[in-house]
């Protein structure tokens, strides 16, 4: 048997069921999700989570970043734990799986094993880590980030939405009530089932793919300043528009990735003229900027490329153009031994893998940060689109996943030496 | 004297502590104004020039799209009246004298007749028409539109701004009391002076402008449709970028504008991006566009050019791009022998003035399109910025306007014969 002795099957419908059962918590319209960080409706999944893991006996804690730990304490409870987990916020227009798919597989695994009675040697612990996605909050991976010690609680708590709300205030309206703090222990290793959300897989027809690591990402925050002014009778030529100056940058943007390619990647997400008046030439804008890439020297200049596109527009047009960096994440590369663990039991299961890059953040990737062999799975994703309401994974591919990582998460769990 | 036997002298300095004092109700801490059509800050302007009125035994009516009347009948009040007329709402981040300039010279004439107990032959009517600036619902120049019978009321009252409150919703709100419904009685002209808020007065050094007529208008509304996908894993070949669309038609409608040079204008005023989120490559996108010029065949060439870029965009970058015209305001000439007027009357005080070209809307363009003989007079604007809040014009240029056309009015009122 793949998993070896033990024999645990995981129930792969069951797997399927328990996703679209979630995914109505805060389902769209359009067939996707919106379960922003921290709202009344992450709430409710969250709950779920947590009900789910008490009627399986397992201890509910949580941190002050909201994330929430459900343990399946092993019969060697000194050996460090393996760890599953994801997240189960989204996007405001997002999918079902993004996310969902990690933290439902670890609650899979854990239902199989207490299904079928077997308790593991080493401490078995989920995590729902909290606000991976960035979209009410940013920075992005906000829970794993201060879990890993990353991102400081003091300063993440102080984070504000678009309303004011701070962190602090959104957490204070959790209603899936008190839990204990996590208890510290050594991790033996971390583990994450995603949807890949590009291309690759679906390109080459594999179900899934074994992640050897993260690109870099820089993001940026742009506020260009110059003149408001009526629309009608001021001429073209001096103007100062602070609009045409964000739509010459964004095309900036878009040209430096492509320049860095095909692993380069640029992007503006947000672009906000003002005063948002039809007929008033925009006299400011602000903008944000996601670049990525998976060698850091690129990526730095591609940092560089950006200033000095800014300054033309500025200089050309009469605007003042301020970026400031808020976030970097480094290069990450995964435990090699883990990824190649993963290979080894998809070719067991005759599953097509292959090594694959992370063009995303993930949880995992503070994980690997902090030194625990870390590792993920990916699953192929319909025409790579993610952070959208059609965001799609084939039933097959997703339980496919679930068996690999599965197989590489009991490994460790039935390991009883260091 | 200039304004014949009449000896009516206007107080300019009146007439400035008005304006600065109504220039309180809405001010912004920069120094500008934000009165947005039928705000609760809008009904407190509104009250407040109704007061001053009926301090002068002027009758007040109001009509159903919120215009203000304030009537000083004449001893003759079978001939037709002549008007007087512009509007107190602002744009969000507006200016102390766009629109209130023309609305409180109106009252600093009325104040110069009654202080010096003449009574006009003809009825003199002020007026403060109702959500001039368009800027919280479209279209601008509402109220003389439908005075003027060229916008439907119940059209009007259906529109809604970015909250979902309706016009009509708005105007019950209205705190300035019960009026009866204007009377139907003939007109003789309309006058209205309002600032330049363009730079040509002042490049010529000239306090005050004679307008001739104004530019033709076409605004559009327009989507543009991508793909939503996640900014990391999503190569940059193959993307839908929405965003990108909407820059590349904001840098089209200005490149056209340009072609259509000196007179062309093309503006980007408004831009939403969605879902606005960093991390989210837009799926789509949302603008607004605004070309004038004082050929109308011009502008139909814009028109098309519009068009044809918007093809290329979409065909180029995969999206589809909708692009909608939601008002056309054709070239519209004032009346030849009022402008002579103005002219006359300035070169009388020998106060500098030229024959001037409008290139914002106004609502002397709709009085104009009834076929009452109408006429506007610009003054010189700082640095030709407008719908701005360091929106500024010098105290004596406003004087010199406010001289010269109540010079022009004064002759209409004083006219016994038609």
């Amino acid at each position: 048997m793949p998993n070896g002795t033990n024999q645990i099957q995981i129930d792969g419908n069951r797997l399927w069921e328990s996703i679209h059962s979630y995914a109505q918590i805060g389902a769209t319209a359009k067939g996707g999700v919106k379960r922003l960080a921290f709202s009344s409706l992450d709430y409710q999944a969250r709950d779920r989570f947590i009900d789910e893991c008490v009627e399986m006996q397992m201890a509910i804690s949580r941190d002050e970043i909201g994330n929430i730990f459900a343990t399946m304490e092993g019969s060697e409870p000194d050996l460090p734990a393996v760890l599953v987990g994801s997240h189960l916020d989204s996007q405001p227009t997002g999918g079902k799986y993004d996310g969902a798919l990690g933290v439902l597989t670890g609650l899979e695994l854990a239902k199989s094993l207490y299904a079928a009675g077997k308790r593991p040697v080493r401490t078995l612990q989920l995590i729902n880590f909290a606000n991976e996605e960035g979209a009410r909050f940013a920075p992005a991976m906000m829970g794993s980030g201060v879990f890993a010690g990353k991102l400081q609680l003091a300063d993440m708590l102080a984070k504000t939405d678009s309303d004011g709300v701070s962190v602090q205030q959104a957490i204070a309206l959790d209603t899936t009530g008190q839990y204990p703090a996590r208890k510290e222990r050594p991790i033996d290793s971390y583990f994450e089932i995603h949807i890949e959300q590009g291309p690759i897989l679906e390109m080459e027809s594999l179900p899934v793919g074994a992640v050897t690591g993260a690109q870099a990402q820089r993001w940026y925050d742009v506020t260009i300043i110059g003149s408001e002014a009526h629309a009608g009778p001021t001429p073209m030529i001096g103007r100062r528009d602070a609009g045409l100056g964000a739509a010459e940058l964004s095309l900036a943007v878009e040209a430096i990735a492509l320049e860095h390619g095909p692993d380069g990647r640029g992007t503006v997400g947000v672009l906000v003229p003002s005063p948002m008046s039809r007929n008033v030439i925009p006299g400011s804008a602000m903008l944000t900027i996601d670049t990525r890439h998976p060698d850091e020297d690129e990526l730095g200049e591609m940092k560089q490329k950006l200033r000095v596109a800014a300054d033309e527009i500025e200089n050309r047009r009469g605007l003042s153009i301020d970026i400031k960096e808020i976030w970097h994440s480094p290069v990450t590369r995964f435990d090699a031994e883990l990824v190649s663990r993963l290979e080894h039991f998809a070719a067991e299961r005759q599953i097509g893998c292959r090594k694959i890059w992370s063009g995303a953040g993930h949880d995992a990737v503070y994980m690997a940060s902090t030194g625990v062999p870390t590792v993920m799975v990916f699953v192929q994703t319909k025409d790579g689109i993610s952070h959208n309401e059609s965001e799609s994974i084939k039933k097959e591919d997703a339980i496919a996943g679930c068996m690999v990582l599965c197989d590489a998460v009991l490994e460790r769990l039935f390991r009883a030496e260091d």
